[in-house]
């Protein structure tokens, strides 16, 4: 495969990255504004700066890399993804977005191209959402989803304050922050699911987004010692839990694999041996292609609540539902990357993304293209998380297709 | 009622412990080697030292006051229990042993009696095990059950080390910590049940305790994104967690209300929404009179297991099994507190106890007899927890006239 980026390079950057807040068996576990952040953005910087770039810094901690267009006057191209991680997560989910852009703003400058419009890489913060929950939020400022003193305001479970946290790792920046005219956004990734190995296909052409929605329910109970409570009084709120955990788990069975309902965490109040759990807090994802496959699911787990308060003098209240559309990309810019794939000769097909990316914020700004290439056995948010160097680098090749072309219009 | 001892004191003092640590609906929370346990503390130090007591605290933080007996040759007898609570936990569940135990030494020394033998009361340190597990920690290491080094190096959920904690509170002391003879130890305390207000008796005399096993296991999944996992691969430690605590639930009510079997505590890993749990520490409690009820439901949760991990393809794990037998208190003291319920004329029965105590581990040391007031309700280890004015005096007024009469002994 003769690509113009520079393969061994991009794939020798993400290795190297792959080194900061290594797991022992492969992954990473780099989680927003932590030192290994810090130390990822710092390596990402020098690269850009060595590369000629210059380099900006927002106030909610985005990094941009610039390679100046022939015209000030136009707006430019944005590239990019995100260096935070899953705990644990892989070495690829958002790295090869940002290293895939920087490399091909590397390629234009070693060329000596200076396209009509500027094209920049960007860096987004915290778009994994571990540490400081909501995800996507580097980009929901930057799109105006998401007010800058709500997102600084946010605490992680030590109790430690995202403004503090992001001007202790020194990237609280000065760049302007929003309202800045975008051309178009680009953003490779890796799929983050089967679909593209099952298929043998190199490039998935991203058309739309599925439904999703993020529950959060608590159960309360009734403290007692766990040794004398009296069967009229048994009231264990983790035992609700559980059982609407294992009822969410049957109507996943029942919706897979088009759609998946998954419940993932649950904290337990006073969580100690020797007292009857008081409270519960599960929290549970839904994912389906149709809006009323979320309706659906819901309505099937509403009931399974009250069911089980019914039978256990259980209650349980929804505190928060946070639900997203689907999110259709543009038309013109998917056509775009395929007549890429078809220049430089790798297949590709259309198909929707299950996940949430950096992308869905920009499409509200401007024509946004999300570009998938494979991940080995589907894996993603573990440390077996893979995809190979020379996908990676087709993938860097498409994008560098595209923004160009794309970069020369008027 | 008339007593002996001074039970308006008595209550005012449990009233005004009760403001330390205390919760918004008449509870506390004051775990172990807290700012409130300390200050808890000194306020008792400092009630001691004010009725003439001699005060000493041990290498483990437990806390003795002495009142000198006639005869220096003789052991002591102790009196005793907890100052530090459940979170949440209520104004009675150990303190009224400890106040109980100090009422009778200023009682004893406002009439000018000095027996023949020593009488003592003592605080023991974290009985309840909340903020540093096990629990029941003072008395195991004054009873050579636990090394002082072991104990001093257990952490807290935040990390801090039980022996800095302990010297920062200012009760790492110097008293001798075990080796010295004890005459024999009585220990006042709520019954933490419903039974003696449901047999309308003032006075439960305890002949012994219930079978009593902790376990911990651990469920084992995979790492997953949320919305991309396929169905072959998805194996949620939390689902299985959730599975196995209902599963521990429904054998609960096939015991209840003889034995019982509560999971009370669960961790999942690594607790984020868009990654599924690889790993959950699920803990849970088992009781029973007999040791064939507990070995019996210990099969059937072990069955459960089995059957869960074959249907889901988690796998489980029993981390550590704590077990206690049942302990048989002493016949004599069972008598003695017998005849004092008698002279009195109060209202006694012989019961068992559910619930741990300090005195499980002074059995090993010395005759041992616990004695129980009613708790209303049979609350405990909730904000509801609560023993009249009336019951506190009664018990105290017991233990004084037990502890009086067998402290005249040669």
């Amino acid at each position: 495969m003769n690509t113009t980026v520079n393969g061994g390079r991009l794939w020798s950057n993400l290795m190297e990255l792959g080194k900061i807040g290594a797991l022992p068996n492969g992954g990473l576990n780099r989680t927003a504004l932590t030192n290994d952040d810090r130390d990822a953005r710092n390596l990402f910087s020098h690269w850009c700066r060595e590369a000629g770039l210059s380099v900006s810094v927002d106030a909610i901690g985005n990094i941009f890399a610039r390679h100046d267009g022939a015209d000030g006057s136009l707006a430019p191209i944005l590239m990019g993804s995100h260096l935070d991680t899953q705990a644990p997560g892989g070495r690829f989910d958002g790295i090869l977005g940002v290293l895939g852009g920087l490399e091909v703003l590397r390629t234009l400058r070693e060329r000596g191209i200076r396209p009509r419009r500027s094209i920049e890489v960007v860096n987004w913060t915290n778009e994994e959402g571990v540490r400081f929950w909501p995800g996507l939020l580097g980009s929901s400022v930057f799109a105006g989803a998401l007010e800058l003193e709500v997102a600084h305001g946010l605490t992680d479970r030590a109790g430690a304050r995202f403004g503090d946290e992001l001007r202790r790792i020194g990237y609280a920046g000065a760049a302007p922050l929003n309202g800045r005219a975008i051309d178009s956004y680009f953003e490779l990734h890796v799929e983050q699911g089967p679909v593209l190995e099952d298929e043998n296909v190199t490039i998935g052409v991203v058309t739309h987004s599925y439904h999703a929605s993020w529950v959060d329910v608590e159960c309360i109970g009734e403290n007692f010692h766990t040794h004398t409570v009296p069967p009229a009084r048994r009231r264990n709120a983790l035992v609700g839990a559980a059982r609407l955990a294992q009822a969410i788990d049957e109507i996943c069975n029942a919706y897979s694999p088009v759609g998946g309902a998954h419940p993932t965490e649950l904290e337990v109040w006073p969580n100690h041996r020797l007292n009857i759990p008081h409270r519960a807090v599960l929290r549970f994802g839904l994912i389906h292609p149709e809006e009323d496959g979320i309706a659906g699911m819901s309505a099937r787990i509403d009931a399974a609540m009250a069911r089980i308060a019914e039978e256990t003098s259980l209650t349980f209240r929804i505190i928060t539902t946070r639900s997203r559309g689907s999110l259709k990309y543009s038309e013109e810019l998917s056509a775009l990357v395929e007549r890429s794939c078809k220049e430089f000769g790798v297949s590709s097909m259309r198909m929707p993304t299950r996940t949430g990316h950096d992308a869905f914020n920009m499409v509200k700004l401007c024509p946004t293209q999300l570009i998938f290439v494979p991940s080995c056995g589907g894996n993603s948010h573990n440390e077996k998380e893979w995809t190979s160097a020379e996908d990676c680098a087709a993938g860097a090749e498409i994008l560098y297709r595209a923004v160009l072309g794309h970069a020369e219009r008027g």
